[in-house]
């Protein structure tokens, strides 16, 4: 059985109050978590059905992890747990934003406390862009 | 001509500096626009690399409309320009947070600030949720 009813019209899903989020072809929905505290943005990862599901009964975010295609208890092992703050949703009500307090040190598996170390520093001679590591916390010339 | 290099082996893709953007099967990136200023998520859109290459070049967002299928430069046509503050991306570059200045009175369709003003107030019966319209600019319990 499916907890989330399908999508309304156009006005229930913009308007309403009943939670339909949209799951893609493949059943997924986007979830960025942000840091509560901090409001810095800490990683972008997949819930399905299930995993969204589960992080409303935990109050821990799950997600669904597309590269070993199961579901995904962050921290479960590692200690990087996500205790939910606040999940909203947007107009079409296929995206997701989880603030979170991340526990165990931060949520990247590079150590750091979160996946968005890097920023575009510059253009490359071809058209793209060149990164440079940023400052932690700071928004901006950081 | 693809201005941005294919990406490279798991050192490289999480250390480098190096932008080399891991588009999916349908040659996209998810972004997340987020207010330089008040640092509250705005939307979640996506790119591809054309519009990512564009967003560099004229340093306003512009992402790829997948119900239009076509380019899309924000705020062109509605006045709801962002004007790119700084763009980061995380440790697979396969996600993207770009922090802007919105112009125009927001960036919702719906004529709000942002899309994501509503967020989950509490379970359903089916064990879904419910929204509520949040309060603007609050995280937590507003």
């Amino acid at each position: 059985m499916n907890a989330f009813p399908p999508p309304g019209d156009k006005k229930q899903l913009e308007e309403g109050l009943v939670f339909t989020p949209k799951f893609d072809a493949d059943g997924l929905v986007p979830a960025m978590a942000i840091d509560a505290a901090t409001k810095e943005p800490l990683m972008l990862a997949y819930m399905n059905a299930e995993s969204l599901k589960l992080t409303l009964e935990l109050g821990e975010a799950v997600y669904w992890s597309r590269s070993r295609k199961e579901i995904w208890h962050k921290g479960k092992t590692s200690g990087q747990v996500q205790k939910v703050v606040e999940i909203r949703t947007d107009c079409d009500q296929d995206a997701l934003v989880v603030y979170v307090e991340q526990l165990g040190g931060g949520c990247c598996h590079t150590g750091r406390n979160d996946c968005f170390y890097r920023k575009v520093a510059g253009r490359s001679e071809e058209g793209g862009a060149l990164l440079s590591f940023r400052e932690a916390h700071k928004v901006g010339n950081g």
